[in-house]
């Protein structure tokens, strides 16, 4: 069955450039194993990320981010069964942080900084479908 | 959550041009501190605003602007949670009381002068949709 | 409350073309007063007219109109609330009785001959909504 | 087409029991020969009717009441096509202005009278459905 | 127009039983003239209420209900268009804070003590139609 | 914001009586203090679990799940956003495994024995629907 | 396919009650033969009669009712695809024309005397599926 | 009312292009006059039809071709209430039987040959609805 | 995944009662063995039978009923994913072909006699619904 | 009936390019003789094919597919009436198992390599939408 699972967490430390890329390596190489793709963003210190793939790949590989130390306060944000993937072009994609995407959070924030701790499944969902067309990403 | 409340309310005396710069002021350096954006429609002496934002950031500021003495007949005239918000560019857009604007007032409105205290949800919601696209604004 | 409220009737007698004239002149005038917007067709000496406004304000125009010796036959042939209005672009549009508009005619017809007394409330809402945009009106 | 349509008006002198006796018996016998049925409430001086029928015999029917001096501020609220009747046990059903029957008058009027020229069509359709069942009607 | 808004408040100081007596004999004065109804929980030093009528006049009574000294932290949490009222046999009922209404609370809120403020729009109309009938009212 | 979460998992060992009474135990009391309720099914050696609750609480209640050693291959099967909760007279509801309860479980299946890693989530949300009217408990 | 075919013709010549029963006889022998089922009523001098079965067998009978001297004015009202037939329990059921099936006509006609030539298609089938439970049927 | 029906029958002999002609001439005569517009696809010695118009009207033409000895094995296939016509830049068009055609012939029969006998009324609408924008048609 | 596929054939020479019995006595302990249960109709010589149960499982089951030379012109007429099974009671219920199973075999077929191969997938859904319910069942 | 039938099934030993080249020109020769169209896709070993046509034309075709030595494991994933076909254009496309179609594939399937044994009806649907469009066909 594929699924898509969104969670959020924060950063344990304040990361360094080298920690964030030494991330996206290991993220890509593991995912591309186990056939799971996905968007992450990272902004004041949180991560939020979409994982898409076989139901039992996402959760086995969502435990394994629950046991690294750089994820405080993991929460499951949204899941939900769907029938194809957004995110094909990458095992992982990142978002930059830039200026250029403030307009987008905003536009699913609660408040004036991105808090997605507090989006509604409905709002993640209609979050991810736009960064797909109209978001800066790391390349 | 994120929610949008409309209300309407009359000036209580002649505006000024410096008064209505004043409001506009005063309410985009509010409002971006909160996290709260809109738009304000200003005419025949009748404010028409809706303000995006957390329920609890948009009841705060609801309630502040009834304690404005610039305000009189305050009326909630529609409510409900949305999953974006619409107006991201302005912390509070402004539309021009002008001519150009008069035929989408009519199109709106079930009298000659436009009259938001009798306007249903419905058709505020759709007003609201169509001033982002097809009205002149105050820059 | 904004509501659009279709009726039909015969003309009395055969219209000369300044009896026409005279109509819309007056019904120009009647209807931006009381901020009545709506179209109205000329065929076969069968009147067709959408009023478009305030519930009560279009009730009180459609009693007028019953009173007017140079209707005969009147009766109402749909009515419904609405979020916006179709006509703001006139008091009354007035569309020709033109070779250029048989097609629409037949097309929402159930007989060769333009009869709304016949036409359904679904169809001469699809009547209305085409003319906006396919047929030829008189200046 | 069958349709129903609904108007209110209101008394043009405090009438006598004779009087809506008379309407009755009169409303009985004309809408029996054209095959309208309907309902009537009579509350604080304001006829409240929704008439069931052929299309062209309920406009023709609401033409005469408009004609007739005992209706002042007539107003067409609701219109709509049906599939079928309410009211076939009736030429003219009529509701009582009994305590009894408070309880629904407040039930769909926004203030603590009844005012049916405020009532939206939704809320007129769900206030007739309701008297069918619930309502004290005169015999 | 027929609304409904909801709001929750907490008490500014520990409410003696006088006190609550007090508010539901004034409340239900002041509902019955202006045409609204409604009900009232009072749990945890929260009030729950749901307000039902003409759109001004809730506006209105809540903006009173504002300026009152009993009521710290208001926030509006849901209002919406209705056909009809849930309320019309109190001008104002209220929930008895008894057991017997814990399962209820806890059916509706996201833990194990009641608080409305995080409450959705949807689980509150949920909520409100299920007092209706299986709650325990004070008389 | 209220969520249902539902996983599996399957018993690192076989479970004496005292083993599944403990877990019982423990689970009503921290569900208890967080607000969390639910059911739980254990049948041959597979646990079945819906837990609902605060989006938050649910979510750090599973991660303790998650690190409990009597849990093995642990899979988030389904996730969403309730508006009320179903299992609101437990803390945690248990099933029990006896044979009264197997036409139940045949009929969410799709092999003869009970395999909830390979259940839908529509499939799940039938079943504990289901459960909830017509299974044997554990008292 | 499974179709059913609705359609109303006027008695060429004033029906005798051997006529009737003799059409209802030589009706039911051949519907049996082919598989169609239906209902007939006749009343002043129309008959409205729904026949059910398949697509190619219902065409083929109502082709040779057209060819019946004793039908005049014969008119297709209605045709569609269905899942089931209503009327298995009779290869032909006949209304009779009591007036205990006054109230049902009256219910579905815009007149007041039973004119199923005007009758939408909606209302046709609102008809028949009335007259399943609530009319009286000739043995 | 507006209907449309839709009809097979097959050739009774093999025409010559002067009868198919014939048949368009006196087809476009006849029905000019009564208002019934529609397309005609004649392949493989079989008619398929499409007829629009009023539903009395319809009623006779399709009863004159049942009459007429050029059609075999008339069939009914298809018939619904319409709001507005399709075909009305014809009388009535003729599709040709060119091999630019067999693609869509295909694309609707459930063989390789076309055999409109055995479409469903959803097949039959998708058809005339393609065949509007794609086919070839006779001049 | 959990699915249903329904399939007819036809006996390939009479069965003899023993044949029927042995057929019976086969399905239950294969069907019991993979976890497919259904329900099973022989009338006329056609057997008509849904099975439910796992994907993989209802093929290569249907797969070894194509191999028995006792079943004819085997034809698939209906397949589609179902979130619980509707025969749980029975590994492969049957239905008796007497007399009382008549009225339920003609509301679903199109001819007098039952003919499962024209039935659509909608008509057979509708079919298995009913016999749950009304139809005689061989013990 | 049109309906769609897909299905998978294992090669039963290393294909050669010649061993394709022959089951695609029998497979067109076949399929345009019985009006069945429809796509194949042959990666990592195993066929994914959808074939379109008459429900009994399809089923014998499938049937012949599982007596071919050249097929194992052959399992039916999906199966519905459709109301015209997608393939015209081929009595049987044939997807290239390029590199460019490896995102398509990813896209649709929950494991980095090609499983169409896993895929819901529903993605199977989405995947052969696609593939009309963005894929490499062989030619």
């Amino acid at each position: 069955m594929l699924i898509q699972l969104t969670y959020a967490s924060r950063t344990s430390k304040t990361l360094m450039p080298d920690d964030l890329a030494a991330i996206l390596v290991a993220s890509k190489r593991n995912n591309a194993r186990v056939g799971v793709t996905g968007a992450l963003c990272l902004t004041n210190g949180i991560f939020l990320q979409q994982l898409e793939g076989d139901r039992t790949a996402v959760s086995l590989l969502y435990h394994r981010i629950l046991a690294d130390p750089r994820h405080r306060d993991p929460a499951i944000l949204d899941f939900s069964e769907i029938s194809s993937r957004k995110f094909t072009q990458w095992s992982m994609g990142s978002l930059s942080s830039l200026e250029s995407n403030r307009a987008i959070y905003l536009k699913y924030s609660r408040s004036a900084s991105f808090d997605p701790y507090t989006m509604s499944p409905t709002t993640l969902r209609a979050f991810f479908d736009e960064i797909m067309y109209n978001a800066a990403w790391v390349a």
